[in-house]
């Protein structure tokens, strides 16, 4: 059935500007993965030029006039169709309503300013001196308190920022949710034992890399709609319909990096994979729900499954043929407790998934504070070696396992950080619920690999969702029960049983 | 000093247009180098739109008036400055004029269809069969009919595609070039002779790739501004300042193959490289003069370098250790014999420098008459295999290995293909007379892989001229005299009696 005119020509320009984000993706995946370095001065411009582009068309007067003629259309709808209808119309409209908080040369300065600001942080990094990016740090600091008060709040400007990420969420709610499983981590912490790496030899990134591009289609997401490549800091990001892009960096020493760096990015491209295989794509409805939930989607396939031992009773034998060792080198047992070992330690991107979330609330705590004109910038890295000494009771030596070992401030994500320990708290929820229902999906998993059950329970609850539903709907209808984080302190607690006790 | 505004207004716009031609530039080199094949629908698309928003700009009224500003303002300006300007203002003019021809929706038709055809020209090519690409290349065929109709011309269609690639060129003088050009290349073919390869093993790709990975460098072209990969068709593009990709492929049995490759498309991007260096990069002045000059480039670096005895006594110990072979397994005097063998074959791309020219006449022949309506795209390949027949005595088994083997018409570039042969006839003139005026450049070369001179008199002879002069100028200027063929001939017939003499 034709659509009416009004809802055609709406969803026309929408898809132009999707378009042009999507194009922005291409610049960015390249600028990360295979830009030469001389060229990047000229991409931020590029990159700043699209934003500035689909910006102004958001936020172009007779685009609003096209989505209050597509509103009238919808009235003559029939009832069901009529209520997608107004759903997409109302999601577009919050979105929009954001784009025209900001002024267009904001979000240019912004993106300009970001992009630059990577190459700095990362050379700051590598020369392990934040004094190479305090001041661009600053910048962006100020920049983004410009776009709190632009986008307005009750509050704090904090929350501001986090609602872009996380639709709806408070910095005081998160903060009660953070303390609470803080208290309940605790102990956890205390009993998880750690384990020495079975590993007695560096692994070629020759091997790490043949064992590593076999994951992504063992989960579902086939060569024919992804790649993976190499980049400084794992990433995954969507280019558009069939074409998804996954990243991982190789330590030979420590070849489980790039392993899970693989299993977290294939969970994100696969939520973004089934969302581009909803009906109508592109549509405001069919991009992912929050960061909470993309993050729910990397981190079950990255812990549930990855660090489960029906996953690795199936790997274990490709890879000791892709890793060239034995049973005797690598012996079972020992590599799964690895795999699950606990250990406090500087590195969010290293950690455990015990210790995980208290690397988060550290950050929550200091990017709120900052945000909200508490800290300074200046001050950022005795505050945070204070912070890790307390929480972590570790001396940070430098500003490299300190201060600057995440990219997220450099590209002006202040807010995003929480919604890491969301997408735990979710992961465990979906996973425990699949678990109930399939309850021989372990078998399939350990004895063929198969994992189509759990893709397709996400596809039907998660994935297929888009935007139709809210977060808190979503999870209800998932797992018959609001989002709570008792499932994942009740998984973290039977983890650190299982391989306490297992042979 | 600070320009008059009018000049910083006309150029913002101009370097707006110039910054999304880049952008498609990267979508077009991953969508060829990196995209997982189900992102083609989608890319083509994006390239659509990105196409279609240039020459909306390119077009737009308001672009008009800017420059009709910029053109009152020169007058203001001292002499010398106003020649230059009037200059950029003229060139700029002439190709919104030939934007101003086409409809916008032309244009999107056109980037649409031959991203899409791209697909099923390779797959066809695959399959060896010409009748899965004849119904596409039909379209592409009316298309450029269409598109000859815009531009205009006064012979014969055919001009009106040859003139966007080649400024000013006719066909009819093409043709009579051409058939000299024939004349002399029959009796220098009859003599030339014919080696057999001194590879008597496969060289592994990884081998390949270390000692191509090194060229690019070797001849003047840096990591820190291009990188180097595969793809099905070698070819460089520009991604602006700083960023030249190249591309070569590999086969393990003819491994002089990638080589080839790869100093042919560094050649390319060490043009692009020194426009970029121009300064007030970029605008009109700054692009390349014509396709036959950015051949020149190519060409140059390929044969008269590339296969040169000075090249290879500097390149040989290299090889040779990059291969791991010894010089008993890969004699030096067979190698340099073999680079500069001559045999009818029926594949462009791997043809040597003495045959080259008669590919290129057979495609202008049948690329004229096609445009022209002269002949039908369903007789093309029975009218390809009478010509391989006629010239080189050749029988084509499948369309793999005749009508289908280039990639041009895919990509609805009717006119490109004679700029190949005015490459080589111009590249065989610039460095017959770089040697007159660098004697001793060989041994520098020969000694020392230092190739700085003659990377040198190119920047300065060429690469720095963009299209500030005309291309009978550039010729004249760097030279002393008109462009002609004779330096090809002299340089072919001392090539055959090179590797006929030497031991």
């Amino acid at each position: 059935m034709a659509l009416p005119q009004a809802l055609e020509n709406y969803r026309k320009q929408y898809r132009k500007i999707k378009l042009f984000q999507d194009i922005s993706s291409v610049l960015h995946w390249d600028s990360e993965v295979m830009m030469p370095e001389e060229g990047r001065e000229y991409r931020s411009s590029q990159i700043a030029a699209v934003a500035e582009l689909t910006h102004e068309w958001m936020t172009d007067k007779s685009f609003l006039g096209q989505i209050q003629n597509a509103k009238q259309a919808v009235n003559d709808l029939p009832v069901p169709e009529r209520e997608v209808w107004n759903r997409e119309l109302e999601i577009l409209m919050e979105e929009k309503e954001k784009a025209d908080k900001l002024p267009s040369e904001f979000v240019s300065e912004f993106a300009k300013l970001t992009n630059l600001a990577h190459a700095e942080w990362a050379e700051a990094k590598k020369e392990k001196n934040f004094k190479l990016f305090s001041k661009r740090l600053e910048e962006l600091v100020q920049l983004s308190k410009k776009q709190a008060d632009y986008l307005g709040y009750t509050t704090e400007p904090y929350d501001a920022l986090l609602d872009s990420y996380e639709k709806g969420a408070k910095a005081n709610q998160i903060q009660n949710l953070f303390l609470d499983l803080k208290n309940s981590l605790i102990p956890i912490v205390a009993k998880a034992p750690n384990f020495e790496t079975p590993f007695k030899k560096p692994i070629s990134i020759a091997k790490q890399t043949k064992f590593c591009n076999r994951l992504p289609a063992i989960l579902g997401l086939t060569t024919k709609e992804s790649r993976l490549d190499i980049s400084n800091h794992p990433f995954s990001t969507s280019l558009g319909k069939g074409d998804k892009r996954i990243t991982t960096r190789y330590s030979e020493t420590d070849p489980l990096s790039s392993i899970f760096g693989v299993l977290h990015e294939t969970g994100h491209s696969l939520y973004e994979s089934g969302l581009s295989k909803m009906p109508n794509w592109p549509t405001p409805l069919t991009e992912y729900l929050s960061l909470g939930i993309h993050e729910s989607q990397s981190r079950l396939w990255e812990n549930q499954v990855g660090r489960s031992l029906p996953f690795w009773e199936f790997m274990y034998p490709i890879l000791l043929e892709d890793f060239e060792l034995t049973e005797v080198e690598l012996p079972f047992q020992k590599l799964f407790k690895y795999i699950n070992s606990t250990e406090k330690s500087k590195i969010r991107v290293e950690a455990d998934q015990v210790t995980y979330n208290l690397h988060i609330i550290l950050r929550f705590e200091i990017e709120r504070d900052l945000i909200n004109g508490k800290i300074k910038v200046n001050d950022l890295p005795e505050i945070w070696n204070g912070k890790m000494k307390e929480s972590f009771g570790l001396t940070v030596e430098n500003d490299a396992e300190g201060v600057l070992q995440d990219i997220h401030w450099s590209m002006g994500a202040f807010g995003y950080f929480p919604t890491y320990t969301l997408g735990n708290i979710f992961s465990a929820q979906f996973f425990r619920k699949f678990t109930e229902e399939y309850p021989d999906s372990h078998n399939k998993f350990s004895a063929n690999g198969d994992f189509s059950d759990l893709l397709n329970w996400l596809r039907k609850h998660i994935h297929s969702k888009g935007k139709i539903v809210t977060i808190e709907n979503l999870v209800q209808d998932a797992t018959g029960e609001p989002a709570n984080a008792k499932y994942l302190i009740s998984y973290l607690e039977d983890k650190v049983k299982e391989v306490s006790v297992s042979n």
